[in-house]
């Protein structure tokens, strides 16, 4: 027989239902749908500056647009099947990896490894972010968090890291870390910016969430585009409209 | 070559990104994550009422528990496959469908039909759900949005309902309606408490959602409880710890 | 406790593993593959016949190019996650539904309701296919099976009809309703050709499948083409390389 | 506009198609769809002695039992969601990964490292095999292709090394590498029979196979078991029968 499977997030038992030890018809007179995602994955409610926060870093990733690779695959996936939704916003969630959604979550490694060495080392965030970036450059690893494809300096940064300013105006310690990696890049390196990654991932940590979170967090914010691309491609496309111009450059034709 | 995509929900360009009209970095400093949920689907930002509306029908599908076919699949999922924490996810939609997660879309198309029908032949409300439990029942259909398989009454409808009504205290049209085919259900046929997909199909119908938003915005708010599922998973779970007791009732061995 | 699965594919005890009843072992060494996706579906091994059209079948359908919908999903999915091959090429299934690789089911059900009047009334498939090819000009409907947005005539239809015939030459039922469905077609509407849904139809109808099939096994088919696509695109391209050219026509920017 | 996408694989053109160079109406009237699946993988035809290494693979993997995790989400996805097989069987494939179907990439990887040693050190496979196996105790890692939780010894293990040989009955380098390996490994730690994942790993590399094809070639064969478990789950089980059974151990209900 199956062994029961072990659970600490949610207990159902008499027709009622608790989230973390909250019972979801208290949450659901009392609570934010982002203190919902928070308390599932922190195992509490959020403070109103980490609400705030949260609120924040869903909604900069919830849709960049339609030619982003994961609302792509989810429009394409409703080019071909309209009998699930359900697939098509899988499909679009398919395309989230290290390289697309993904790069928060490499950044948040960084940062946890340059607050671990300051503490451990009893070094200054900036000793140690010279440091990494020195190593960075020896290894020839491209730093996350730093440089954009587009942008020069991208708004989103700077909102975020007010949003993570405590009751005392102080920035946090990965908030500060963030910001002496761009300094120490830009003497050894180049002027790069920090970009939407590393101003996630710096928040995220303050969040208290795992590096892991980063993709988990950004699938959570970027479901509510999918949704949103799905339903217009149902209400304004016709099925089998996409078609992608091929080069076809392998081998001739074989006579049989 | 490939001809443009249209598309009216996000607009990107020199770096600023607008959703459905509003810079990112505005919604970012104002607005909470359902409010962008909203205004990606709907067009426009909801009044505070259907804020608190749309934030209590999230957190009410985030989780029903590990053992629900959406999260045991994203387990099992994760079971066999750690590489990838999108697939683990998605997997999770997957099993979502007229079957599970579904119900909200079909009452919904129930709920529009009973309304168009009172406005269109200039009937009460009640008279039209008499009409439509009569029909169900000569067609031996059932009726979306009654009855429970576990719950006799379940506290989450009423909480809903509440939150629906407008700033005069009353019952917008399409919870009276359910309420008239609680009624006339339990004088033709037997007494079937309101469930919470008749609940969140109403209430979605108050905030002008279409019927296949049911499954959309179910998906919306089961991302926020599956993610966290995931991350349990990951976190206290080795890999193949799962193995299902089977009953073999095929064809005995073929002699080769 | 989790009641036991039914199940009556595969039985696996011991160390062996025995597939509808056969030996994997003797299988290996005496099956083709194509042996093993028949008997996993029908129970049984096939004829020679029977073989060499299910193999016929599965070719044709394994890749029709990188831009169908589910090879550029699969694609899209690989441009942004590049950790899962698994995820990329369940990216590209999820494009597959009646719009893509689901005609030769709708087909299927049309070709088994032909066949059962013809039986019933005891009618000729001529005169059954006259009488559909009415009701779909009088409903409205099209005709599954016929006609092609790209051929005029497609060489893979007489192929795969030249396979299905019998041991005196003879065509089965299936395909000989096709014809006469053409032919009534051509008489009340104008000259359409059998196309490969309908082919892929008549021979899975021949080969004794249930309409489902025709999804599945068109399935079957296009995961040798997806698994090439992927392994492609890991090949030869970088990681977010795909961008699709788009047209913005929403809302224009709102003052906040 | 969008770039032309470059492919190797499939050309179309005037309802012609071409995977390869082949002809797919050729392919229809002489390969199997084996030759099919080496065809769009390697480019070439494969010999008489490849197909048959490949169908034998193929099969070996097609389906262990509807408990494996792969079979499992693709059951528990059929449980929620009856609208589209083909997410069905998608979510299957995301249960497949380097836990799960992928231990022959990483032996692919462990063989590959083993022949070119030996061809650059100029040493014997059986001093390789020595030394790969002294640096794995060493490292703490184990040994991919050795050893099995259930079986001691694999039956499919000496088939498939069977079909390996060459004309002359020389078994390929691949394979004699994976013997010296086992015996190494007894040697040095205990004894550990070759498992199913070893001889795969080996017949791949025999067929030119890069290590990704581990991967994904068990994808092509489990897609046939897994198109059949849908199948059966659609044709003898109800929606949203199957309920997991939970211990819950977090934390008590909190007083609101």
């Amino acid at each position: 027989m199956l062994t029961p499977w072990r659970t600490g997030i949610v207990h159902a038992r008499d027709g009622e239902i608790w989230i973390r030890g909250r019972n979801v018809t208290a949450l659901m007179q009392q609570a934010t749908f982002t203190d919902t995602i928070f308390l599932l994955h922190r195992g509490e409610l959020p403070t109103p500056r980490e609400r705030r926060m949260l609120d924040a870093i869903l909604t900069s990733v919830a849709d960049h647009g339609a030619n982003a690779p994961s609302c792509a695959t989810a429009r394409l996936s409703a080019s071909g099947n309209r009998q699930s939704v359900s697939a098509n916003v899988a499909a679009g969630l398919l395309a989230i990896g290290d390289e697309h959604g993904g790069a928060g979550e490499t950044c948040m490694v960084l940062i946890q490894a340059g607050l671990a060495r300051a503490l451990d080392q009893n070094r200054t965030l900036a000793e140690v972010a010279d440091a990494m970036v020195a190593e960075s450059r020896t290894a020839g690893r491209r730093l996350p968090g730093l440089g954009h494809r587009v942008h020069t300096v991208d708004p989103r940064v700077e909102i975020l890291f007010a949003l993570a300013k405590d009751d005392d105006g102080q920035e946090p310690a990965p908030v500060r870390f963030m910001r002496e990696l761009q300094r120490a890049a830009a003497a050894a390196i180049k002027p790069l910016p920090i970009n939407i990654d590393g101003a996630l991932a710096a928040l995220l940590i303050v969040l208290g969430f795992p590096p892991q979170a980063g993709k988990l967090l950004f699938i959570v914010g970027r479901v509510a585009g999918l949704t949103a691309e799905v339903a217009e491609e149902y209400a304004r496309e016709k099925p089998m409209r996409i078609r992608i111009p091929l080069d076809y450059d392998g081998v001739p034709p074989v006579a049989d």
